[in-house]
């Protein structure tokens, strides 16, 4: 695990609109693992526009040593989706103010990817989440597999009056939620949507979650931050206007009362580059403290 | 205003599920409405069960000079909406726990409603507000009115990412939000859906609108209190999703970026019949002050 | 109110320390005054420094038709004290970063002075808050009085465990507070400490006040928007320990059970000329909305 | 540490005003342990009138094998200090609501003390807090050290202005609070002071302190989750007001801009008897979120 892999195969992410400084740094980075010697690789319609070998993503969470991401945090919650079970090594590099996953600037791009291909780098192996969705018996009784490096939220239908979730942690009987949403955090997604929801900000090493309620009817529902060993199981118990589950703010799954949500910290982790840039920097800057 | 109509005509507006207890008291009051020589008129469902003559909602809010509701909160505000520019004068009777709105218990009914058909009784008059959608000219240029007495709420669709919103206060720039959603609620509504979003409990007689923002990604986003004779002008600048209106939680309007959304304070107040029940003592005990 | 008496007077009020930038203002605005064939005055630290004539802040409330402060929020609440019932109109010139109340740089300090001098302004009539700590008979019966701009504020002593107030809200009993302290705000105190304990900001203009508990035991204990009409009458009910009243951060007096505090709106309100700056825009730079 | 040691010496630690129902049961259980030839000792106010052998408290830190409280959770930190590095279990008992550490009924006492005795039990260990106040050379260079089950807290003079600690935490500059005060959790600590300031409700047996500021001036300021393993060391930046340190609601030290304060967690444990009641029953019954 913390046994590095050689790196021969790099695959570059960049964000979904493609904009041009993106390309253009994308284009460059190319040239320059190529030109090591090294095999580029990158989403079909990114891959021809920036020279390098097309891969569908799949395929590229499969073949890549190292993945580099050019975006945002967005992107960095994408291309996470990528890898899995190999624990890939994800280097982010921002393409205009800091995020929280990318921290590495393009002036610092080259500099930083150069380090990582000569093995001198350290990961932040940040926990993940994994939901799974039962479906009772009579209906089925198929089971679906999500996972999130953020956070995994049940939320109301738009157009419903309330949410009522029972929510059973470490097998006891935990909260009924009656809230907008209720959403379960990472260390990594406390800074993301849980923040928004009055949340805590957790230190990205630690081994929790955090459950925070999005508009608890009851005042006292406050962020509550469990361990991560503790696995959540959550009923809907509104009444007929069901639910949705969203993984890292994709849409995952619609719910309804004959589900059990489980969520649990994923069997996997995200091999985050550990950056030039301590974690306090990045929250004062990003979140404004100065 | 202070000038009361002679009641004539009641409409019982009973809680959708019609549990037993409320059509027991429904009978008992309808018997004793018509004992009294007044007519007693009611929803087509419930009408028949209670002895009641049978009125659609629409000519309920015609003809009744009085409207008692039987139910909590969700109740009250369903009879609101039908009630209008007669500024029908509303009892609101809780089945089970205080409301915020139905503050009469079923033991005080009876007298409660005694002593309004007498004339003794004080009404609040609470603003309302009023939700245009006003569609671009290319959409057919369109506009539909909404009405509520809670609060006028903006979210984004459950999978949508993010919502960002711009408001324009008084015709002046005010704030571009992003977040879950955003709630416009009067006095009435501040009690409601913006306390769990982290607005102030406002004192209902007071003319301001509270907007509170859920979830903003911005943390100083902090509810604002502003005059209620400022209009409000919102434009959805999300990307692709869209997003969608409630009024008083009920399903209002689909909104795209070409829409321009003005909530401004209706025209009509809703006419409370005044508690013997003081609001504080409300607050504290809907709000476990105690 | 709305006649503006002619200015013959001015009053200058420069921050505590005195910065020199401050100083090269005031004296060029005092030279300026003077070249006009008007009156400069300004505290007796200050005065000669500036070349204005010295007076006490007593006098200069007396004798000012307007007052111009050159400094922050904080200067501008001294200032404030110093007017009363003449109601002067107080000119705000902030020395760095933009205040709530301070709006005026000092680019643009010569040209708000010149037109305020010949009449073309407007003022903003800000409502201040009267504390009176009424002792009791056995303590000698005496009446504390106190203003203030922003608020008043009863805490606990540092070391007492729990600040419990008694909260009697026009003449009904109100709320049992129990918390470090418990904020007592006009809207133009909303974006100052109050906001800072979870309350709302408010529209200057609007006649109201926020109570905000600081540290509220009570989850639900949360901000309330209430009439400025109401008069406030707390009681301190914690044990041994005593508390303290401050009105605008100003060490104000000791409190004790046997005391009652009575909180109300000010007989006279502080007249800020208003600024060309929109509310908006100083809230969205303030608070960093951007 | 696991290993139990066997019960010979029991303290006995009751509510500092000793109400009647405390002594009754206090007597109860002083004869019951002597039946059963074990050693009952108490503090020297309460020991003559249950029975008990006469101890200070440090002497009953020493000597007791076992402390049972019978209070609240203020008498139950008050016993906390007198055990210390032999982590004597400690028994709550809860003289009348459920408290978050005193969660035995009177009802349980004395089969839950019976089946102590018998080494039939578990116990949580809680993490503690110590703190360091190191005065500067020139102010004689000493240390003072102080532990804190709950929390350790600093808080400006009630006349103070503002409090501007800077933080640095595990080493590297953290942040630069501007605020009334900064309370340092331990997840016990967290359903307590720092619960009211805003932050999150921890799960007790997680290895993490809570960092929330009180009325922070920079509204993003939000409560952190940090590891206990981080050393935090604090300065005091405000001008000349000063600044108070508490732990655990007591007085302990007046700071100045000289000093240091180190935060770490604690050598020691306290060694709390757990309970039938598993927390979220503890936390929904206190929290109100039934």
């Amino acid at each position: 695990m913390s046994q590095k892999q050689p790196i021969r195969s790099i695959g570059l992410v960049v964000r979904q609109d493609r904009p041009q400084h993106a390309i253009t740094l994308a284009t460059d980075l190319t040239g320059w693992i190529k030109s090591r010697g090294l095999d580029a690789l990158s989403e079909p319609l990114t891959a021809p526009i920036i020279g390098a070998r097309s891969a569908e993503p799949a395929q590229l969470g499969r073949e890549a040593d190292l993945v580099v991401v050019l975006g945002g945090d967005g992107t960095f919650l994408g291309a996470a989706r990528m890898t899995g079970e190999r624990e890939t090594p994800i280097l982010g590099i921002n393409l205009g103010g800091l995020g929280f996953l990318t921290e590495i600037t393009t002036d610092e791009a080259r500099n930083a990817l150069s380090r990582v291909i000569d093995g001198d780098y350290e990961v932040d192996r940040r926990i993940t989440l994994e939901a799974v969705v039962a479906r009772a018996p009579e209906q089925g009784g198929q089971e679906e597999h999500f996972r999130a490096l953020n956070d995994v939220v049940i939320v109301k239908r738009a157009f419903g009056r309330m949410l009522e979730v029972h929510v059973v942690a470490d097998h006891k009987p935990f909260c009924a939620y009656r809230a907008d949403g209720l959403i379960v955090a990472t260390p990594t997604g406390s800074t993301a949507h849980a923040l928004s929801a009055g949340g805590p900000i957790v230190f990205p090493s630690l081994r929790v979650v955090v459950l925070a309620a999005i508009c608890p009817h009851t005042l006292s529902n406050r962020p509550v931050v469990l361990p991560d060993s503790f696995e959540l199981e959550m009923r809907i118990k509104s009444d007929n206007h069901g639910a949705l589950l969203t993984c890292d703010g994709q849409e995952s799954a619609h719910l309804d009362q004959s589900d059990v949500i489980y969520v649990r910290r994923g069997k996997h982790v995200v091999a985050l580059v550990r950056s030039v840039h301590p974690y306090f920097e990045i929250w004062r800057d990003k979140l404004r403290w100065g």
